[in-house]
């Protein structure tokens, strides 16, 4: 066991009108400007992007998958030939998950214990445990600036006692999680679970802080509830989360989520929405979303979402980018998610724009003004 | 109908050991050193590469395929989007071939007539017909620098009378596409078929070349023939082709196949092999082809080819590449794609080098030599 690392993370800013903050969290690749949304590189790639264009795209930080890597291509190899880092050719900080979330997702294939999880690989059936000491270890061995604690996330139908239970046993391993780690330099974030009941959440919010991290986590949110129980779960847990530590939500969002969670006071974000969708032919702009696939735009020489500034929109038109879509093309999905991530490390950008100039909650309004997408219209009548 | 695009081809230098030769190319996008390779943009993209790859492994002109591109997404919104050059945002040279062999490999699905060929779209079923008129109207509207005669390509099977008939309507078709071709600055290459007959490709050749067109082409090679068939053809060609003019051979090939192309005194080459065989992880490598899914790569931390000088083989391990292949990443396509394009434009500038120094034949006899794979090899014994 290692102590917090200290001085890695510092408020900058607090905007007046909102929970709002302006963060720096030092890493060892790297000092980050918070609010940030991480890119997720499950497989040790950030999906049709290379380490150039995620540059390019101002990324400051990705996300990789602890479960996916272990299984493939093995955390001893990567280790091996000298970590993550190294391995995918990227030298900002990497944050890695702690495997729980897949292998949760497993359904079927796994079953859940004290000692950890019995699962079986995706890939090949064959049998594995995870445990809260194995997750470090693998963890540790990928080497990434910021790693998760092994918890339990129950589905989104799990009733109020499996949750409770449930819980206990997140703080547990999150206490074994602690006890296992000892790579220095490299951060340890706990993670906070309870479902959608704001007295578990905060039951788990005060076990998981009284332990004592790097930053914590929202974990168990996006698993299928609505979005108004999720923005509950954000209002209910950020006055009660530690000012000086940063704060992450797991597995957000749509754009308007991130907007919603950065208000509440949220400094960190991952989500596969952007990456995904855009293989999808689902654009992010200015004006909200649109598929690149509709007849609308078969003729359409203009950018794709003329208010950005990246070169996809600078370059190729949407008639263009709907033929690569619909011609099958790996240009398509190449072109689609570097403006996906633009976009979405643009609104990071901008929101910690409007922070450093207290104007947040007038950013928030006019983010929603600007949405003219059903999604989110209904989110705002509602 | 035009005349011949003059002062656009000249020969600066000829091998003194062989008939390989050095020569220059002007076209509206800019001027190409030969003998140069093709990379194959079919629908307005060269698979898993921007056109800032594509400029970065060197490319001087791509070609890209009138049949895909005229049934989607169709030749005239291409012209009204301001041609393929901007559509596809490559502001290089692009030749884009008739549309002629794509018709051709329909089989069933095409009808072949003295006024063209009626088939069906390989997309939707639809019923079309291309003529040597509508090839080259087709062509106009693209926009492509270098455009081809559209011709009957016969199947490798084909008999004698069977070839022989055909090359005498390729002739009459490419005199209705010279006749049906206005487009100012574009230069027209004329189709030399006649199949593995050397008395029916110089039949074929005179005739093409009595015409008379601002480059010509070998058709109908690589197309399940015997490299000694290929080769033969070649070599029986070479000699009675115009000097001054460029020589084209359409769809090869393998790296050995441009060598030997080259040593016989041919130009310009296209083919799918090294952008397809990299989706499918096979890799050009200065000693021969290898197969980066091999588990003798599991471990490798070395680079794909040390002999390389591309930015993947700068960059990332065997080891990552066989990961991404393995994983289904759209980088692995991205990545082998680059270094595999690199490799055969690089060998292109090599052979340019050896020509210049009047040493072809010394670098045919050492590229030989490098290759250690079976197949380069099989063709050494023979
Ligand atoms: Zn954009
Ligand atoms: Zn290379």
């Amino acid at each position: 066991m290692r102590g917090r690392v200290s001085g890695t993370f510092s408020v900058i800013h607090r905007d007046a009108s909102c929970g709002a903050r302006l963060g720096s969290l030092k890493t060892p690749h790297g000092e980050i400007e918070t609010p940030i949304f991480m890119p997720v590189g499950t497989n040790a790639t950030v999906k049709a992007m290379t380490p150039e264009d995620l540059w390019a795209v101002h990324a400051q930080i990705i996300l990789s998958n602890t479960y996916h890597l272990y299984l493939r291509p093995g955390h001893r190899l990567v280790e091996t030939l000298g970590g993550l880092h190294r391995f995918m050719n990227w030298s900002g900080p990497i944050l890695t998950d702690s495997g729980g979330f897949q292998v949760f997702s497993l359904g079927e294939l796994r079953k859940i214990s004290e000692e950890g999880v019995k699962f079986q690989s995706h890939l090949d059936g064959s049998y594995h445990v995870l445990t809260p000491e194995l997750s470090i270890k693998i963890q540790e061995a990928l080497g990434a600036d910021i790693i998760m604690c092994f918890d339990e996330c129950p589905a989104a139908t799990a009733d109020y006692d499996y949750v409770s239970r449930s819980l206990e046993m997140t703080t547990r391993w999150a206490k074994r999680c602690k006890e296992a780690h000892s790579r220095e330099g490299q951060q340890l974030f706990g993670i906070i679970q309870g479902g959608m009941h704001h007295d578990l959440r905060a039951r788990s919010l005060n076990e998981i802080c009284a332990i004592g991290f790097d930053g914590y986590a929202l974990g168990g949110l996006s698993v299928g509830e609505e979005k108004e129980q999720m923005y509950g779960v954000m209002e209910s847990c950020a006055p009660l989360m530690p000012q000086d530590a940063p704060r992450y939500i797991m597995g957000i969002g749509a754009p308007e989520d991130l907007v919603e969670a950065v208000w509440h006071g949220f400094d960190m974000f991952d989500c596969v929405m952007p990456t995904r969708n855009a293989r999808n032919g689902m654009l992010f702009t200015s004006q909200g979303r649109i598929n690149i696939k509709a007849k609308a735009y078969e003729e359409d020489g203009g950018p794709l979402d003329p208010a950005c500034g990246c070169h996809v929109c600078r370059t190729y038109s949407r008639a263009y980018l709907r033929h690569l879509y619909r011609a099958g093309e790996i240009l398509a999905s190449q072109l689609n998610t570097y403006h996906n991530l633009y976009y979405y490390l643009d609104l990071m950008r901008r929101m910690r724009g409007a922070i450093r100039e207290n104007r947040f909650t007038e950013f928030r309004r006019d983010f929603y003004g600007s949405q003219t997408d059903n999604h989110v219209q209904k989110k705002e009548e509602s």
